[in-house]
């Protein structure tokens, strides 16, 4: 019994048509949405989606995931082994940061013709994405699906600064409490600030913290998430409306004191 | 192991009651949500939302429908026999063009009192439909549940015109993309126009090609979505709000040349 | 194979972690979404959304909720075992409801370190209730996990007057269609009205009958909603858009004649 998972921009139905035809091949796979509400196209965001998730889930998980603005034009299809855990997907960096996470990284490119069913322009993660992932569950060797691929896209979160009076960073992800991830990993922050810190973003002061609840209700704060990155939240209130942030945004933290 | 999927205008927490009930009669269903997002009563939309996902379920399925703006009233519950699969749901038209996809159709009249539990007055989807899919899934026959029902309520997708200079058309579907899916099939809008056809709309020109690659992001384009209807999309962008079109909207199409 | 349900105010992502984590300890587990769309922090519509489900599921169902703004402060993490189902979050009423509804309730404090897993400060649904969930599926007892627990936090629905001409509650629920669920029982509002009453809110008349589709399209009823409270809606409309009303809300309702 494999576990599946699948992370695309999609919203809802097309979503069902994968599953149909994964269960369509393995009527044994356990599929686990992680998210079909990655804003359209942001294949940064569907990035972090994958990462944030990918170490709680059990060897030999198949990951599908679809952020796929090129579908249907020249870019590949590929599987992605790490960790003794599967990712399939288009070739555009999506897959890359949860698979290096694990460990080091295999890619095959998916040989035309593999999967043997008429595929449409517009939906591979029915017609390509699904079938692949049901078949790898099924037991299928990855090396007969494909050719190992030097050339990937790859995709990383880097791209911020640290400095001694300001901090610039950019939003990789909005959660559903409007809570704003940054690209700085947990360690990279660490090193710089902590409990007595205070920080200011667009003329607002927050304290840096370990939770939500250590502010009062419709207060900024800043905190390292769950996911291990640099976090700017409101208890009970949503940041990103506050602060009008968003994926990819640019923002500039101000060290006002405590360092 | 069964496969039964669901597809509502439920919106969040009430699947969750059908759930419960299906795993109480029937612990090894394998159950699948198709969308609960439905626009309240569009019975069309969800016609086409099951019709869309049908052929890629493995035989056996059972499909639950449950657009159901008469709940409680005087209209019937059906189950639907078509090529090996099943379809429960009001008799509104709901499960039709999906039954029909697939072959022949019988159609049965869940009689009542069948389903011995107390049956509440507003959630047949929870107190009647769930109920007898999960029975069915566990290997009752069709004929144990009720008659066979001729007068059944039909519906179709029909209702366009294709013409020398113009496309008449209605919206079936909006996905969440903004992607405007019409209810006319590939067969029908191929035999008159092709891969030099110039189309317009509200004043704009669009492009007829296979993919959304290939136009420039934001972008209109024509195409045959994966569903095999004809559909208007904005590369990257949300053509519903662009054109401020939406499930049920009558649209005119000018066809400009290369035709 | 044990179901297993999740009830949070999380939106999409977090939920997938939860699951991967379930699916790492108890490979056979059966995951039902109950609703991630709780109004964030909003624990009595999570209490309620718990309520309307827990009759439906089987016995031995676990169900997680976690509704916490409290995450990571010194609030208890707890087990309430009632009528053969579990209910594992934080201690601060969203459990006790649906608990109640099966009968006696005994509640356990989850003891420090019984999960050995390192715990974020944000977010226990991940790395205290998913897998204190998963280990109870696969049979621990739950006095393995935590002592008895008498000065839990309560939560009820209680708060609302029906009297000779008016009517005070408080609204519980706004569901997706924009169904406004009151905190009054059906049986004590059956005390006090019945078919022939018409009913007034915001100097609108409703009448109080069986289901939506008695009353013409876009009119205001009042009902008995599947959930078994007090509830007023629009047939094939929003009431909640309407009335502007929402969670927590009070409302004023007058009793107009036929009582």
């Amino acid at each position: 019994m494999t576990v599946i998972t699948l992370t695309t921009d999609f919203g809802s139905l097309y979503p069902a048509s994968m599953k149909g035809v994964i269960l369509s091949i393995d009527p044994d796979a356990t599929i686990i949405d992680v998210t079909h509400s990655i804003p359209p196209a942001d294949i940064r965001a569907g990035a972090f989606a994958l990462y944030s998730i990918v170490r709680h889930f059990p060897p030999g998980t198949i990951h599908v995931g679809v952020i796929d603005p090129g579908v249907g034009t020249e870019r590949s299809a590929i599987v992605v082994c790490a960790g003794g855990q599967y990712f399939i997907g288009p070739d555009n960096g999506l897959l890359i940061p949860a698979a290096k996470m694990l460990g080091d990284i295999e890619v095959y490119e998916i040989s035309d013709g593999v999967i043997a069913e008429e595929i449409s322009s517009t939906f591979h993660g029915r017609d390509v994405f699904a079938p692949v992932a049901a078949h790898l569950s099924k037991g299928k060797d990855v090396r007969e699906l494909g050719y190992i691929k030097d050339d990937y896209v790859d995709l990383d979160f880097s791209g911020y600064a640290i400095e001694e009076e300001f901090i610039e960073a950019s939003v990789i992800y909005v959660d559903d409490f409007g809570n704003i991830v940054t690209n700085i990993p947990q360690e990279e922050i660490l090193k710089k600030i902590g409990k007595d810190t205070v920080l200011s973003i667009s003329g607002r002061h927050m304290p840096f913290l370990k939770t939500y609840g250590e502010v009062a209700r419709g207060t900024l704060i800043s905190l390292i998430g769950s996911h291990g990155f640099f976090e700017i939240a409101m208890n009970q209130g949503n940041a990103s409306d506050l602060l009008h942030l968003n994926n990819g945004n640019e923002i500039r933290i101000g060290i006002i004191e405590g360092h």
